[in-house]
């Protein structure tokens, strides 16, 4: 699941973290979060809400605070700081220098017809390095494809798209001026200067998946975002870096998802419902269009409101306010 | 009213169903919502609440059910199934393959000067066959124009557009990044690979209307999405299939519309209202920002809140919860 | 901060209002608030509200109504109408005739390099007269940038944005596919051709400041809409026309701004929170996302809620509901 859509310093743990009392120094092999992170991927601990996680992880060396070290199995190599998150950006940075802003990639050119045979392409399609196109594709005209993204069998890819850092999958249809695999909205807020949070992730759109016109696709931070089999969403859908939208979802026109939620299978949702971060959203679920979800749904439920309630408790309050 | 968009195969009824009992064996000519239908339209009936519709329809073919075909007048070749809704897609994927995804228009091009005389257009304009473009008309920069579409006299048209299966009437202006007449969120859910529902209908640009940027208007399934003369729709704002517009509208930022919804003349909804589908808003109506509609409402009414009540009752309603 | 950016007609007051008694026959020089007004800029006094501004004007001549003249300062030329906003809509169309709509830019010509010496050019940018862009900026493909467009040192622009009567400050980042710099959404209703107001104004993005992708930011009617250093916009943020937000500002993705609202520094607003026109929001706000903000919020308040209200009394309400 490595990426490689950004540019990858070779560093040592020693030299990454040179105030720490590092024992062994091998090389970071890659950032991942604790329940993804192999044994030279660099960590990160930064809630007790994931101590779970912590204790099963399987890298060597974490970020964490004094606080929640004692959390973590004997071995690691933890390096202490006050904030978790802000060193973990300034150790991205070091280690991916190119992932904190998006760079406009300065490979594209025309599609060579040798190298994309059976593959259609309308008028001013730029495509960049390693691009891979499955046959019998469609891509639209003015669509950009930078580089690295790979596109399966049959799918069909309207005009004016913009798409970076992203896997997709066959049978995969988008329509036209979606924006997909960009950075998310990830900073340290600083006076003056924020320091931009790199976001070395990318986005995956699984088979059959259909994208409408004027949606936002962030790729993820530190893992994935991901879009499931067979997963639909209206236009002008806004989904923010490492949410996991499950199978057969229908998302309607002007939802939007803020980072790192994950919804189960089956889930449909109404036209501008507004998704808080960090949620689990069950199975089989159905959110009322214009719902504001704040909390975590189980599966098999209707929900709708701002907060959101469910719908036999809307109902109920809307009847007391007449 | 017929639309040219969409490819369209010549098929008779008996071998578009050969599993019922036609009796008369005719060409069918278009599939056409029952009030809409003349004699060779297929159309459907899948709701009680159209039977006057139904009872009235010049139609000679039509998908139903068992329990409501006794709306229907006699002498009507009658489809009986369990899902109209799914047998009607079926039949429009036979008659017309191709308007269930936009499939890229590979037929863009250069805009001939020969043809264009006295339009004017930015650089990288790619225009479809057989658009026709009113004299004193303006195109921007990066727009695409698809085969059929047909735009009036003194149209000012800005950059990086993406228009099809539309037609606009003079003095229409539209500024950048609009997405028009793309397919709508159509499609039966099934498990794994849904059915997408082909969309065979158009959008209107009626006279002196103004679209501002990133909007989305997608066209009609079987009608037609209208916008009506002299109605302005701010950014981001996204029309679903078969939307009616009426004339003298005011649709500020971020508004949505779902699907079939129809709105009166002289209505002006506040940013980011939601307007849910298959709803009728009448003449005059004011709409509240943020507003959540999801009831119809009558004449010369105003409302505001989640789901909109009148405005009277939001402020009372809001005092009680003080 | 005379804009540039619209062609402007000489015409002597006399000649602007004929059927005025105006005395001092001088040039026009603008057209500006009351506050913002030199000498010869022509303003204009539609509410009881800005009497304050009304008193220390520094303009000579003013559009006002016979109720409200009494608040100007002895002196004045003083145009006496019955709707200040739709003879200062018309004194704008004769002043500056191509600032009502966007007519696209017929000068762009792809960057001439000897021109933009150390600037990064991706494919088919396409840039107008006039423009200036800072060294060490990279423009990425298909983006536009139209006449007198001017962008700072080490800025970073992605793919397909279209940018007018916008000047962007040093090390702005924005992603792709915004619009900035287009007509706001201003016209007089009037039946079958509403008169549209012309926009003279333009965009200011301060520097640091990062804009995500489908933004839609909107020029300034007679000021201008500004975005405060180091503020930070998600994507499909909308920001409608004299909008002046702060430093140091997070919005998140789908925020709605109407127009003229003003926002201080250090404000955090959630996602899809929608702020309505002519609002003061202080410093160091928090606005939970899906808000929906009709009233002034002073310094230091945390609001949620449509409409939005301190978070005590969001709770309160909501438990009182349960």
């Amino acid at each position: 699941m490595t990426s490689n859509f950004f540019l990858k310093k070779k560093i040592k743990a020693q030299s990454l973290f040179p105030k720490q009392k590092i024992k062994n120094n091998f090389e970071i092999e890659s950032v991942k979060p604790l329940h993804l992170a192999e044994k030279n991927d660099l960590t990160f601990f930064d809630s007790v809400k994931y101590k779970t996680y912590a204790k099963n992880t399987k890298s060597r060396i974490c970020i964490t605070t004094d606080k929640l070290k004692a959390h973590l199995p004997p071995g690691l190599e933890i390096v202490i700081v006050k904030n978790v998150l802000f060193e973990l950006a300034k150790a991205l940075k070091t280690i991916y220098p190119y992932a904190d802003v998006d760079y406009p990639d300065l490979t594209l050119r025309k599609p060579s017809k040798k190298k994309y045979t059976n593959v259609k392409f309308g008028n001013n399609v730029l495509i960049g390095k390693n691009v891979k196109i499955g046959k019998n594709s469609i891509i639209g005209a003015n669509t950009i494809i930078e580089q690295g993204v790979k596109i399966g069998d049959k799918c069909i890819i309207g005009s004016s798209n913009v798409i970076k850092n992203t896997i997709i999958n066959k049978n995969v249809v988008i329509q036209d001026n979606c924006k997909i695999g960009q950075k998310g909205f990830g900073f340290i807020p600083l006076k003056d200067k924020n320091f931009k949070f790199p976001h070395i992730g990318k986005v995956i759109l699984e088979e059959n998946v259909e994208i409408a016109s004027g949606c936002t696709i962030d790729r993820g931070s530190v893992s994935d975002t991901v879009i499931g089999k067979n997963s639909y969403l209206d236009n002008q859908v806004h989904v923010a870096h490492n949410v996991i939208i499950g199978s057969n979802c229908m998302i309607a026109g002007q939802v939007g998802f803020a980072g790192s939620t994950r919804l189960g299978n089956n889930v449909s949702i109404g036209g501008q419902a507004g998704i808080s971060g960090h949620l689990i959203i069950g199975n089989n679920v159905k959110i009322g269009g214009g719902s504001g979800v704040v909390k975590d749904i189980g599966d098999n439920q209707t929900v709708m409101g701002y907060p959101a309630v469910s719908l036999k408790d809307f109902i109920k309050k809307n009847n007391k306010n007449e």
